[in-house]
């Protein structure tokens, strides 16, 4: 079958020492730019087809989104070693934010049959560590990841256990119209790290609250939306790209500024908030960015009494933190990674099928399975919203 | 009557700007350190009683603890400003963590009445502006403060409004020894800032769980015990002082460690927390040292998955966080201030009228009244315990 295959040469770098899961003798990465070099992304059409076990379920693929992170497996550092910097086991199939239609079910498969739409989880976590058995999925200890260590969804087919399917039906009986329920099902991933953070890490907001969103990539107009259906009163988005303004104005935004021009203006960003929160700041501050240096410093000066700080960008190495401010305000700051357990997928779909949600709206392009790589090439511009590859 | 008055010059820093409360006119600051000149600490037997208003009661002080903000009035920088850097309004008599006798009230007085003994909450919270209607007592926007802008409890006496007068009557039935209660009483105001801190602001634990300690001066030890009580099955200290080692030995600690001693050794706080806790790291983590620099790294890599990192110690300047470590591990940042509502001050008393914590082992010295100046000079030297003065 056809897949985007990536490939790349195991060459830990000089000095690097292996450690934990990494010295298993498997080639597998947990700090992949420290190990892959060399890497290629090729579509190919001599792609396996994959076993069904007899608790797995074989996905005809519709429609998989390019994340953030298809694109740092796309591009190199100056010592030509993969950009990614995480989990990851060569070669393999890479895709992870689908949808599709059961085509086959293994003999113990209870929860989905053949024909159901469905979305699937990402990170197959075995809940059998013990943050798994915590209810801390997200934190899996023998974590495996489609597209990252297994064939993941820029493919024709993809199979998982189907504890990690969750069906769109509902989704498909609220639009009536196939082809929206496979494009909505496959922004459920992205949605899902989204809601991870602002409802299920932070414990949410209470309605009538104000919240601000620092980024409004896939993630940030995600953040938006949910917030909205939580019942934020007013949500105030900082983007620096004007596309991506345009997506946080389509996710429900209330108040949406590009930094670089109220910068012009002799403005901050946490300026504009106490503005618009006539000087009570805002309940809630999103991080959507990944960029704290910028972000965090208007973040805490933003937030108000008893204010939470949620980061979901990811960014490498220290940031700044005024924690004189936090103690003052009673604030407090989240950690949020990955979108498993918590009733993340479940919940995402039920706003999605009761229409309280539409992150079609931060879709903005698709490409066919044969010009994956575009979609990614694309997606490595990071001005606009998701782009979708669609598989069949 | 007697009190140990703090007395200063009003003169704001050379291009300081003053600014919200500052600008009444009224002498408060908002900036202590940006303010108070020349300030002196002097025992003075001219202190005119304090009159007593319908709501008022008036306490016949027992005990008064020394708190580090005394300490901070005491001392001064290079320029000859006093190092405290928050709220005061001088000349005023200082301190506010005591215990004592009512022995007048107003008549519209209803929750307490002459002959209770009584500890009072320092914080005089308005309950009218925006965060005390949210309940947000500790970041009311027109505070008065007994000990800091009005006058406090290094005194025979001190009134304040008797809706901030807590019982100590149920510790008293509990000891049976009436000195004894009136010591305890005293020590309500710093366990209640460790209680808003590891219980009220950060959600606190679930019994079982590990917890680590970083300071074990009195607000660290009020941590320890209040965790040991809410079922913490190892509580980790770390401190560099042996004075204070031995207090939180007193208090409860599992495992108690000298940080300089580890360093010899080659082991740093958190490998001796991975050690302990077999991997799994702490559900909560305390900083009451005041010194985020040092701990905050220990502190991050001490975490468990899910685990809560509390800030109680205070800090000026910004303190380098790994957002990224708080990602992967679902971990939280909690800043605290503050003693006041989230039924701190009860459910403290309650806490030491069942005998579950016990703060009179923290208590490491007692002065007369007369010699208060040396309770204070003796904390200066932050070596021991909390040192209290004895009123009458």
């Amino acid at each position: 079958m056809k897949g985007l295959l990536l490939t790349g040469d195991y060459i830990p770098r000089e000095g690097y020492v292996l450690s934990g899961r990494e010295l298993d003798g498997d080639h597998r990465a947990l700090n992949g730019n420290a190990i892959w070099k060399n890497t290629k992304l090729e579509l190919r059409d001599d792609i396996p087809m994959p076993a069904v076990g007899p608790k797995d379920v074989l996905v005809k693929v519709k429609y998989c989104g390019v994340c953030g992170s298809d694109v740092h497996f796309f591009e190199t550092d100056n010592d030509g070693y993969m950009l990614f910097p995480g989990h990851t086991k060569l070669p393999v199939v890479i895709g992870h934010e689908f949808s599709g239609e059961v085509v086959e079910t293994g003999p113990e498969v209870k929860n989905v049959k053949v024909g159901d739409l469905v979305t699937v989880e990402e990170m197959l976590w075995c809940g059998e560590c013990i943050p798994c058995r915590a209810g801390y999925l997200n934190q899996c200890r023998q974590l495996e990841e489609l597209g990252f260590t297994l064939n993941g969804a820029f493919a024709e087919y993809v199979v998982a256990h189907s504890k990690y399917a969750w069906k769109l039906n509902d989704i498909a009986e609220m639009t009536g119209d196939l082809d929206r329920t496979f494009r909505t099902g496959a922004l459920v991933e992205p949605s899902s790290v989204a809601y991870n953070g602002v409802i299920s890490a932070s414990g949410g907001i209470l309605p009538g609250q104000s919240v601000a969103v620092f980024g409004t990539g896939p993630i940030g107009c995600a953040a938006i939306q949910i917030l909205r259906a939580a019942g934020a009163a007013r949500v105030i988005a900082f983007e620096m790209r004007p596309e991506r303004r345009d997506l946080a104005q389509r996710s429900g935004a209330t108040h949406i500024y590009d930094p670089a021009e109220l910068s012009k203006q002799g403005m901050s960003p946490a300026q504009v908030v106490m503005d618009v929160t006539k000087g009570e700041g805002v309940a809630m501050a999103v991080e959507a960015a990944g960029a704290t240096k910028a972000t965090v410093p208007q973040i805490q000066q933003a937030l108000g009494v008893g204010g939470k700080f949620v980061q979901i960008g990811m960014v490498a190495g220290a940031t700044p933190l005024e924690l004189l401010t936090f103690q003052t305000k009673r604030g407090s700051m989240y950690g949020a990674i990955g979108h498993s357990g918590h009733q993340n997928f479940p919940n995402v779909i039920q706003l999605m099928a009761a229409g309280l949600i539409d992150m079609t709206v931060a879709a903005t392009g698709t490409w066919p399975l044969d010009r994956a790589l575009q979609a990614i090439e694309e997606t490595a511009e990071r001005t606009g919203g998701k782009i979708l590859v669609q598989a069949s």
